[in-house]
């Protein structure tokens, strides 16, 4: 160990070697509730994809793991490193390698945050269209989870705004795959198998991403209704109608009533309306032009009424934004009121209801409390699960998962596998395509390094 | 073989088998100008994905090629057959299984042709938006190219519609990749990889495509410019305004000048703007509310006089529709006037104004005659090249394709690179980035028999 710490330093320089002590509790976790801390034996900052490259090429040939990790802002334990492993760390990979107004492209390095490349794009009146909600995660991570947020329900994810990826090999080979163009057919698609792999297949050491005009105006709508059933009903006739909405959210009365503890907004809705409500419908609407958008809201409102909404309101400017970043936090309101664990199964949206409630069977069954919100738009249900029993948890877990998948839809719409559902994806995946996938990591990966323990454990793999 | 033919017989029945006579000459070849036809020993006709699976079962265990086949309207020669292989035609399973309007999405058989879909959806005000110029084509043909075409810049390509698929590996397994939704992070994305891999990973036998709210409304905008760089520097201009165009081509001189010729469309040019005019820029606008798209229009006429066009007319909607008809016929025009080759090179579509002035270079180099038109909203040029001479064509052709590469872009942007490109590929591509490809088709197809001289030689794979 001594001396391949040794030959890190002689890579990328003493500066950016941490082992031993100087590996503080930072680096052991992600925000997964349920995964278990774990220490590297040592943390590399690189600073260029030849170091990159250098650092994977070591270890291969040494067969010592590596994990690359983000912000560390994850919830499925996918960059929690394995103890003796090596984790590679993109804080000194922080930069926006180029903002191209012609082509509407940025290039970043994987440590630029989500944060810094909306300052950087709205300066020039763009927008890089993903905000899963925590603007503090880095791109190389979105990238290596396929991060999604509220806005996919007009912009689709992560795996839809990158257009090209130069990324490491398990073999520490430098490929470089797409570029500034939205379409190719010049051989299989690397690009989109990357995106998502969880740094399971190669490590991402930049990032071409599309960028789009910026809005100038929005306007957020609140609807309650009284069953999820009409809100799911609602959604195919709002995006059917044109009206393309940047989000289209549901959030039901429980995490609606935590959304309004945890931050003091004031929505305005008339209590004898509350008292019918058993769910809300959020939609955002943006254009360019201020007239339009009031347009588009009347409309939306209308169509609202006529599609069963207890009431319709459209929020001030002020209420909107918080209502939203409220929203965006109802993680951090999950952990601080004591879920045991958060999931975010995607299924197609139509079933919505069909699948929330056998959520409320499964819960009642097992003396859980299961709440939460999700994307309307396009399916993915966020839950929260109050059950402090593991094993109880589990068994809910695993059929929470398997109900999903039995409607057509997957483990995890944006969250990933990690370490904390592969046990389900394993269980509930079909075998010949748990092996087909076992095969391509191969050829990305043929020693096994990278990420070993992420989306299934290495003795499944063999 | 007679053997083989009997096993097949018993597969699919004797109605769904073709051999010797039997096989007429329009099995023998797609529409690529260059191919050379082949005649396969035998076309079956399966019913079903399970005769899909047990006749490539078969081909795995006897070591025989196979190669799908849809309407055979490719461009590269990806559906030639090999002789002495399998083709699995595609015209008995040709049937929309469903059409979801709740979730928005057409569950298709690969035979359902584009002209197909477009009926059913129109009846439920949707549209798929991929219209890559040939009707005709089946959409399991697409998914194999990645099929494109003009409206690329507003919807993207057929990859950004597949939200999922069913698939026979080359070992005959069956397996499902992705659904009713829109985002998915758990376990690589299958679906994407076999997309645009032109039926050498897998064969698919059934795709759940993405359908859009279909807006009522379009108006067609012609504005001459004197130079490519003015239109090439106009293009970002009207993307970021959010005016969001449809579709956003420019046609050369000579390309023009033949649409008009093959299609008797008169567009109202004054002869002396025409005298001005090197290149055209070609935008259609599409709304689902008139009084908008006139303003929009009227905003973008003001835009295009700001950004140097000689002139900017506003077409009749017949004159419009008989544009852009004419523009996806492109092709056609160009093989009666006796093109030797087309090719599709994808550029940044900021680049292409240089790109064209190196072509022009080469052009008068060579002597051969070259000209175009393509995809100004998403780099993607399309060029006819008359150059009776092959050796010398073969010059030209890499010289283009290299310094389309140098550029940032690549080979194909949605003909795909079949048997006809796969040279200029193995040259240009990075070797260890092929290497990586092979070592993917190998882990969907282990005995090498889907679509072998795609993309690659079988030789240079090993």
């Amino acid at each position: 160990m001594a001396d391949l710490i040794d030959r890190l330093v002689e890579l990328v320089g003493t500066g950016a070697v941490l082992a031993g002590d100087a590996i503080g509790e930072e680096w052991t976790h992600d925000e997964a509730l349920t995964a278990e801390a774990a220490r590297p034996d040592v943390v590399v900052r690189p600073a260029s994809t030849e170091q990159v490259g250098a650092v994977v090429a070591l270890a291969a040939a040494r067969g010592v793991p590596v994990t690359a990790r983000g912000s560390g802002t994850g919830l499925s334990g996918a960059c929690i490193p394995r103890a003796g492993g090596i984790v590679i760390a993109f804080d000194h990979m922080a930069e926006i390698l180029e903002l191209d107004l012609e082509n509407h492209v940025a290039v970043v390095q994987p440590g630029v945050t989500l944060e810094q490349l909306d300052a950087a794009t709205a300066a020039h009146g763009l927008v890089y269209p993903v905000f899963p909600g925590e603007n503090s995660a880095s791109l190389g991570g979105n990238v290596a989870t396929n991060a999604g947020g509220m806005r996919a329900v007009k912009y689709g994810v992560t795996r839809h705004q990158v257009l090209g990826i130069e990324a490491v090999l398990g073999t520490g080979e430098v490929v470089r795959s797409g570029g500034k163009f939205v379409k190719s057919t010049s051989g299989y698609d690397l690009t989109q198998l990357v995106v998502g792999s969880e740094g399971t297949l190669a490590i991402v050491t930049e990032a071409t991403l599309r960028l789009y005009p910026r809005p100038e105006h929005t306007a957020t709508i609140l609807a309650p209704f009284a069953s999820m059933e009409a809100i799911a009903a609602a959604v195919p006739r709002i995006v059917g109608s044109g009206i393309d909405p940047m989000v289209l959210e549901y959030i039901d009365l429980v995490a609606m009533a935590g959304i309004e503890a945890a931050s003091g907004i004031e929505l305005g809705v008339d209590p004898d309306v509350r008292a019918q409500t058993l769910a809300y419908l959020v939609v955002v609407l943006e254009d360019r032009s201020a007239r339009r958008l009031d347009e588009d809201a009347e409309e939306l409102a209308l169509m609202l009424g006529e599609l069963g909404a207890i009431d319709v309101y459209g929020l001030p400017p002020q209420a909107g934004a918080a209502l939203i970043t409220a929203r965006e936090r109802v993680f951090w309101a999950a952990k601080a009121n004591g879920a045991n664990d958060i999931i975010d199964m995607v299924v197609p949206r139509a079933s919505i209801p069909t699948y929330l409630a056998r959520v409320a069977e499964l819960a009642a069954e097992s003396a859980s409390f299961i709440v939460g919100c999700g994307h309307a738009g396009d399916g993915n249900v966020h839950l929260s699960i109050f059950q402090g029993d593991a094993e109880v948890r589990d068994r809910v877990l695993h059929d929470l998962f398997a109900a999903g998948v039995a409607m057509g839809g997957a483990i995890s719409g944006e969250h990933g596998i990690g370490s904390e559902k592969k046990a389900y994806l394993r269980e509930l995946e079909d075998p010949a395509k748990l092996a087909l996938m076992a095969r391509i990591k191969t050829a990305f990966d043929p020693h096994g390094i990278l990420n070993p323990g992420a989306i299934w454990d290495p003795e499944v793999m063999a």
